[in-house]
């Protein structure tokens, strides 16, 4: 007699295949998930085996049953799995990369990958672009002409070899399953969940194949967290989940109430940039103490020098000797464009053809300038994008020629804008008047490294 | 000057539309929802205008943060609202249905509804499917050839005004959001939340246009809800969003951890329920009790009977007068069968040929029949569906020839399955052996009716 364990044959056979719903429904109910669950997640987004509906399902569930260190170290590697992974074995140095959680006027990683590069690491230096007031890398570069920021992988292994630094944007072949979830993630309301933030910012990373990581959490109205603790608590989920993948790892917590330097906008940014790294480090002081203490703390969780205080020197002396400037000249060649860039910056790099000079009304001080909303004036002025399907305008921007603590005169310039069409000049001037306090107290100084998270 | 807050124009724009993601946060964050947001989720499932992505990470929103009574009702008038709905109100009688989560067994319905149409009410019974162990009233009523369930709801309207009662199946507009979210539901782990279940089966009674609705809450083996607790707990929260969305309501809780009366499978059913109607009410005392309770509360919650006694007297009186058969003949003939399923039920519903007769090995008594092993023992003869797209063999089955309680004597049949081909009725024979369990002591009797929840 046939006995009950042979029948009926369609659910043995359900029972020895991974299904998604019985992973959806483990994760709601709160139970952990192997290596081998993710990795049926990350390849069913990445091949599109698993329909939207059940990621999203899934999505929700890690949201309101958030998933522990270990699991989000697990979710990291197969979302990193779910593609190809770069492999820089054959470069014998320190791979070192950094990635920050955005901000306002934060033109750090085009000064900072060649100068840490000048360190004797290397540093392939994968970044994104920009959307709302938060600036993207890439579109800073693309601001000199012919920068060519899709590498093939082929030449990113060639030119870190021989050169030490590379700035690209994402592979497509990079975390496929990332860009899939994320994209899901936005239209679902699962943006803000700190595991699935620190799992997408670390597969893209983990698949670059660095073995050392720096974070530049920021916090402060220009950041994506507001508050200081919310930056602590991400720095430190992101630290520990990048250790147990067996990366080096340290995170600073940075100040982004107010713009970062003197420059928004995309030329802009560069100038600074060229300018900072060419040894004029009085231009911005904030900006130049955030390039040093990053690029000190690159070395250090990288082995290559023993303290920050030893690591700040190199560095400091990197750029006074032409160093730091010599090897952005060279990247910037290597990767397309003109070298004048860096020989003749102020000529150039052209601001849009139209001008307004915010002026103060009173004598007193500075206050503050509120990062976000100097930010979103940029977008307005053209400078950036409210969708990734806008133009941006390279030229369009802000330059503070007075910061925060600074004392002003009536009729005194505290910001130049620049726009290339009178309506976007008009809506930006009116945005950011908004942005600056000015009153009789000279205000206190403020920290740009909080905290540091090992 | 401009002012800020007419800048940017998009961000003006999106804030006066209601958008799907702003609802998905708001109920993820634990917020109650509003009937105007309830209205976006079921017209956009009901639509196609919200994507199935969209709508999952809702439900699991929901699931994980279950609604309110409140929110309950709200989400259950925007899925009925999402189609057409019925509309009784030329009909002057109290209009009732009844629901039942579904067991093994369970053809009260198709007795039930001419039964309580005799006691001066209108009973328009929206009936469904069967699937896995669970049977269906439409399979049922189906054994019947040329019995038409798919009723136009002209043809539903005339026949409740003429003849009080039709039973038929849900037609394409009634609820079509339920629809949608079930199948979505049932691929991304979301099926089991109290307040979802109870808004799919409100939904559809609302959208039927009745005035009371009696629940039968079944627990046990053969039931959705396995535990007593659990079935109660159901049970108040269809009763309390029943009466927020202005029905009369009462639920019955009832017993399923062994089969209701004699029969399972779809013809063997109809027979059984012919038989009850034509007075034999000692064929099966379980199902005929729970008959008579039911409809007797069904006339009590339309207002038409004062208690539960009386109620229950007047139908008793209606099957020994013969009116109760009467009444599911001219249902029978209306909806398109031969009156003989009521003239000569015992020639008319034919079981299938093969047949297999299971015997007590051993003299005792019958001490436990378990509903679900017999419930899928039925579906491997072949009387129901593992999926919507199965066959069924209306002649397939089983009869029971002894209930627990029953002394029985070594080779007494206690069971005879029936079944079409050889392969069905050993693979159903070899299943059905591990649902009943003999012993030497007569096991303690137990109460159909376990609970009335008002």
């Amino acid at each position: 007699m046939l006995c009950w364990n042979s029948l009926p044959p369609r659910r043995k056979k359900e029972a020895a295949t991974m299904r998604m719903i019985d992973i959806i429904i483990k994760k709601r109910n709160g139970k952990t998930l192997t290596q081998e669950e993710f990795n049926f997640v990350a390849n069913g987004a990445a091949k599109g085996t698993v329909p939207d509906y059940q990621l999203s399902a899934f999505l929700m569930a890690c949201f309101l049953r958030p998933l522990s260190d270990k699991e989000t170290a697990l979710f990291t590697k197969a979302m990193a799995h779910s593609g190809g992974r770069l492999d820089f074995s054959s470069v014998k140095l320190p791979k070192v990369d950094k990635h920050s959680t955005g901000g306002v006027g934060d033109g750090i990683s085009m000064a900072l990958a060649p100068l840490v590069a000048c360190g004797g690491v290397a540093v392939p230096m994968m970044s994104g672009r920009g959307l709302g007031h938060t600036g993207g890398t890439l579109d800073k570069l693309e601001s000199m002409k012919n920068f060519e920021v899709r590498v093939p992988v082929k030449l990113i292994y060639r030119q870190i070899q021989k050169l030490g630094v590379c700035m690209f944007g994402q592979t497509q072949d990079l975390a496929p399953a990332d860009k899939k979830l994320y994209s899901l993630r936005d239209a679902t309301g699962t943006v803000e969940s700190r595991p699935l933030i620190v799992a997408s910012i670390l597969s893209k990373k983990y698949a670059e194949g660095v073995d050392s990581l720096l974070m530049d959490v920021k916090y402060g109205s220009g950041a994506f967290m507001q508050k200081l603790e919310d930056s602590r608590k991400l720095a430190r989920a992101l630290v520990s989940t990048a250790k147990l993948l067996g990366l080096k790892c340290r995170a600073l917590i940075t100040y982004m109430d107010q713009p970062l330097g003197r420059a928004i906008g995309n030329a802009n940014e560069m100038l600074q940039t060229v300018l900072i790294l060419k040894g004029n480090k009085e231009l911005a002081p904030d900006f130049y103490e955030l390039l040093i203490e990053e690029a000190a703390n690159m070395l250090v969780i990288s082995g290559k020098v023993k303290d920050v205080k030893k690591a700040r020197a190199l560095m400091e002396e990197k750029i006074a000797n032409g160093e730091a400037a010599a090897k952005l000249r060279e990247m910037i060649k290597w990767q397309g464009a003109s070298p004048e860039a860096v020989d003749n910056p102020v000529k150039y790099f052209k601001n849009a053809k139209l001008k307004f000079e915010f002026k103060a009304a009173a004598n007193g001080f500075v206050e503050h300038i509120d990062a976000k909303t100097a930010g979103m004036a940029g977008v307005l002025l053209g400078a950036g994008r409210n969708t990734m399907e806008d133009a941006i305008d390279y030229g369009a921007g802000i330059w503070l020629d007075k910061k925060a603590g600074d004392a002003v005169k009536k009729g005194d310039v505290i910001a130049t804008l620049y726009a290339s069409d009178k309506k976007r000049l008009e809506d930006g001037a009116a945005l950011f008047t908004q942005a600056v306090k000015i009153g009789k107290k000279k205000p206190a100084p403020y920290k740009i490294v909080k905290e540091v998270i090992k």
